[in-house]
């Protein structure tokens, strides 16, 4: 799920850069010589937790492998407001025609870095792990999930394949829970632990009876959550969601949920804010 | 820029199916039997301009192609909080891995619709287009841009190769605004328009005499804008960009530009809420 | 793991047929006329479990997709030595053109069913599934695994990525296996279960006083096995494998464990015995 | 055939790592630190020819490119039961992430490697060379046929493409072995050689009147193809084939044809045994 | 070589209509409504061999499958100067848009098979087959060597794995012609005739003399080249090729070569002149 | 449109050798050592101006990356016939393996450049810039467009994309010059600058008050052509097309246009002689 070594990184990289380039950057090509070196300064314009400096330079590197850079933050530390987070040094041309790629991919990871934090630190005391989901823009889930974790946060499963959680359609199609977590039992890998959404108490106890693996409580309150913590007590992990905000977090972690999973993380991050300023044209 | 029969939907569907099913979707595979019939209805749970239908169908189509759709909304209208968009038929197992991919794009393009719609309907009266800029979602332009134009706005450039763009980096370059024009009007292709990013009136005046095509003022105060459309007098289009929101742009489009172009439609959309809800499982 | 509506099926097949039609089959194209038609019937010439046939038509489609077929036994299904498994209608060059690559399909994946088969016959009446490993041919893993299922077997993790598998070499990189699952337990995704392979006695007990969900007994006597089934009694799933043959795959079965792994059913298979034969060019 | 500077080795890799590997390797990633040094031994637990050393090296710096490799056995070297073949340094995490795939690539390519050289052994001293035929893995022909020419093997057409072998099915669309052998003559390249399968001694009579380049003998008794290599006596090169094992392959090899091809080469060889050894982790 | 069903059609037409298309034709969107409709009529501005009527079809259906054409020409068939092709009935912009990408195809190969036809008439009544070369267009070699054949010729090798053609190279390499022939039959596959380039009649002694299948005599003037062909007086077949032009073609081609194989056909064609009209606009 | 750093260098390369090469060079491989040494030089048959020696050396390098280069001649000069271009030192079968598929590369390219050197040349001291078209070889757009930049020529638009072209199909469908202009500056991006193809004197007028940025005369008389050019007087750019020779340029530059688009220069251009010699095997 996380230390891939074929990451998508680099088809990421060059479907972006494609789209942007095409056949060429027509300003720099007509206005900055080739051989004009240039160096320029990255500044976080907020606060904000760093993420995606792997894909930002990667970038720059597709355009130009002869860039440098120096850097000032390491991946996932958070970065007061109006520092320089790196220096790039090289071929100007090559700066201006990666840049807004390179600041695409930086602005959205760190976004979503920055958003995880803020859950995480909220949640701070408690047992919960914060989580994501599948919610993630298309094409950049592997991106997404990663910034997650940077920000501190856990991976839900990656995609159908690596995880199995029984939802409401499931369960219908079923017939009830305890048939729903049977088939998986007998029909679905034996790598993979059971997971089944509840949406009330009884549903909490059918689960804990039909021997499910994790129990994710849905949409309920969080004195209902409470209740079923209490009586799944320990048999299964607990993974509490839905409409979760920073507002409503700290609370539903004190019902004593082991996981607590947020769409929000993923589905609309705020960007954060980067600005790339050439200095020293020369 | 937009009619593209070469639209990359086929791509990106395809992709982001891969990096969600894998090898398959082990959940629906064990517990929903393969000739099991259902329906399932598409709610949108707060009031949006809906965009992204193309790429929801295909996802579903590139799961099973015998699916079909009663579609009760069309591409930008707006869809009141609570409607059923549309209806999917067929094998309850392909809808439920297809869903969440499907809704991963609809949620993301409606989401840039909807706000980009509030932007246009706040300019009205004025003479101001909405307009995108390239900070978009890495291997998302195409879909991100179709979903501003969708919300009744108007793309700038697509990439670095269909306009041309001064910024202050390319005049620190080039040693002056009217050094840089006139490299941009001997240098680059004749098919494109020579626009030029100024930051004060002097910027304005300069790049008038430079005979710029279009002038974009950047983080101009709008007392400052005013004066600049009032300086080039038609000579030139006027866009106005730099951290506009949606509390300051009325009063921006009251200035006179002709253009705005706001990064955030892109770059930092809320997800628009939908749910996918089976009912008939048969 | 199982009902990817994305199985690599379209690209395996087209790569194949890629390596052996190049630019052009150039002894059917100087000797059959385009016009003339034929038919072929695949003939089964040893007692075989059919798998593949999927991949057989796809291939044949791809080379024309106006060929036909009339088949008389289904996936799955054992043939008796000497029968027809199908037939094939339609342009005689295309028949030819296609069939080494089709059979090179049939053949393999049939061999591995017939060969699960085996397997699984000999263990009946036992509590003991057969499953396969990750001892694939380069680039046929999806093949490979859905004609041991085809076979009556059942898959093992797909990759490395759908599983945890705590082998030697990690529990002596974590110190121990009781830190090797702890370690597992707190940083592999939640959704997947934690499986570790043991090789003595004192392992099966580590192994359980650390909260295994599955042990692996690897290269145990059949009488070690019975022990170590009656120490985990239960408590975790158990999995036995190493240089497993047909000789002795049944007294395994009879120890009580769960699941036999079986690295030949993959690595090794002797391909089915299939020919097909133009009858009736006209 | 042979050397191409295109073989392709790094798509057949990536491949295979990316079906093994997916989203990561969950195992690995949760319980080797990054960090960990170790080294690994490959033991040949048979006595075996080595071929696949490229794509065994190859599948590693792919996952880590800062690997090393100390060689003891050379490509096509017979490496005797319980030798090491090599041993790796690096990161642990990287040695056993790339181990499956890496090994599943040299088990079967050894494995064609090992049964080709027993058949060339057993021939040896008389004129015949082993042939493999198109009976390979789908995806795997560069590196089936690559494996019998490292097991002193020589190879046949690489496709439909480069050779021209006239079969029954062709000569019942021609009319006559005859009138076959001339359409091939006038419609394929002139640069292909025209071979014909005859399968009594009638059939060789009419090929080498009708010119025939090559005369294959298809499933004759050793008998028979003595009779018509002495009456083709040097008119046309002669290749044996059907159903050969190593237990006739002398006796056809002795009746003094010049080929013997061998579809058992590359559609039903054993794998290979090796194993993996980790040792010092540190 | 010639009726490959993976022929690269489906690729090369991708590929030259998003180098065109790019993310859309800017022009025709903002000018032609999506719902008017037109006819095209495809003219033949001068004499010419139409080739490549089903790349230029492949275009406009890749653009819009709903076009529909009406052939008044047949591929290989001598159009008329003035002469109407074809009528292209649809969408208009999806005429509009596909235009240029269709005709460069035919263009080109028209072109090259209304040159190939002058070789081709101006060799009849001699032995001699007009051929082509590997000197074509990066990418384009399959319609390339097919317009040839539309034109009437035949084709040389596909590339240098389909024919074995010593040139002066090999020869210096080997030592001498008998060695490289030597070489050529024991190493090269026994599938493919072993083709000698000789510059002079010492060459052809020594070609012959070493069993070569086919001489190719380079450079020669047409007196040597009548002394070659006596020489080799049907022991293997004879290639003339060097300069060759419509102004020489006829005194070499009655030297009685069987075979003369001409660059030009390929690398310097004539663009065939075409236009495309649109008629009715409605 | 010119510095891309994504130019499909890789891409095509890639495409030609993989054409060429297919599973090896036969020839090659069975008489030239892989451990012979050799050098070649690089002789241009012509008096020519030399372009796309990067494709050139980057075919060799994918063939074989040890190679190296001694250049002689930069791209973009005038070669005299006869000189040696460049050595190229290494492995005497990469050399030949890749000989033909880089001369391919470097003759086409040359010739395109070749051939706009000449036409820029006619035309010198006037004001008139020579444009190339959209006329190019299918997939190899961004090599003929490099070529006649390499030439002294400029480029058109690279495709639909990034440029506005109204023709007369589109005039047809929007009813008038007037209108079709009105249109483009309604619908399409405002980067882009808007060209209108008239056919007449009054075509150029109307064009003028509609405000057409380029004004593209076609298939005018020279004398037509300087009358537009004084009526248009500045107010709009200048270009004439259609059907233009080395024979008509100069007259139609004289008459004060400010560009020339020929499609001749990359639809029919002359392949530029090259041989490559090598010599010295050792």
């Amino acid at each position: 799920m996380n230390n891939s070594p074929l990451s998508p990184i680099g088809r990421v990289v060059r479907q972006a850069l494609e789209e942007d380039l095409g056949p060429g950057d027509a300003t720099t090509h007509a206005i900055v010589a080739l051989d004009a070196m240039g160096k320029a300064i990255l500044i976080a314009r907020d606060e904000l937790t760093l993420a995606g400096m792997a894909l930002f330079k990667r970038t720059f590197f597709e355009v130009d492998s002869t860039l440098t850079f120096v850097e000032h933050y390491k991946e996932s530390e958070v970065v007061p407001k109006g520092s320089t987070v790196c220096q790039i040094n090289g071929r100007l041309s090559s700066i201006l025609s990666g840049e807004r790629t390179a600041l695409n991919f930086l602005q959205r990871m760190s976004g979503i870095a920055t958003l995880t934090r803020q859950y995480v630190e909220t949640v701070k005391g408690t047992r919960a792990k914060i989580l994501d989901t599948r919610k993630t823009a298309p094409g950049l889930r592997w991106c997404d999930k990663y910034a997650v974790r940077t920000g501190g946060g856990y991976n839900h499963r990656f995609g159908l394949f690596d995880g199995i959680l029984i939802k409401d359609n499931h369960i219908a199609a079923a017939g009830s829970i305890s048939k729903a977590v049977l088939l998986a039992r007998k029909g679905a890998p034996h790598t993979l632990r059971v997971e089944v959404e509840v949406e009330d108490l009884a549903g909490v106890k059918e689960a804990c009876r039909a021997g499910a693996d994790i129990i994710l409580l849905d949409n309920m309150t969080p004195a209902t959550m409470k209740e079923a913590v209490s009586l799944i007590n320990g048999a299964a992990l607990v993974e509490a969601s839905g409409g979760i905000t920073l507002a409503t977090v700290k609370e539903i972690a004190s019902t004593g949920v082991d996981m607590i999973s947020v769409g929000a993380l993923t589905h609309s991050p705020d960007a954060a804010d980067f600005s790339l300023e050439i200095s020293g044209v020369g």
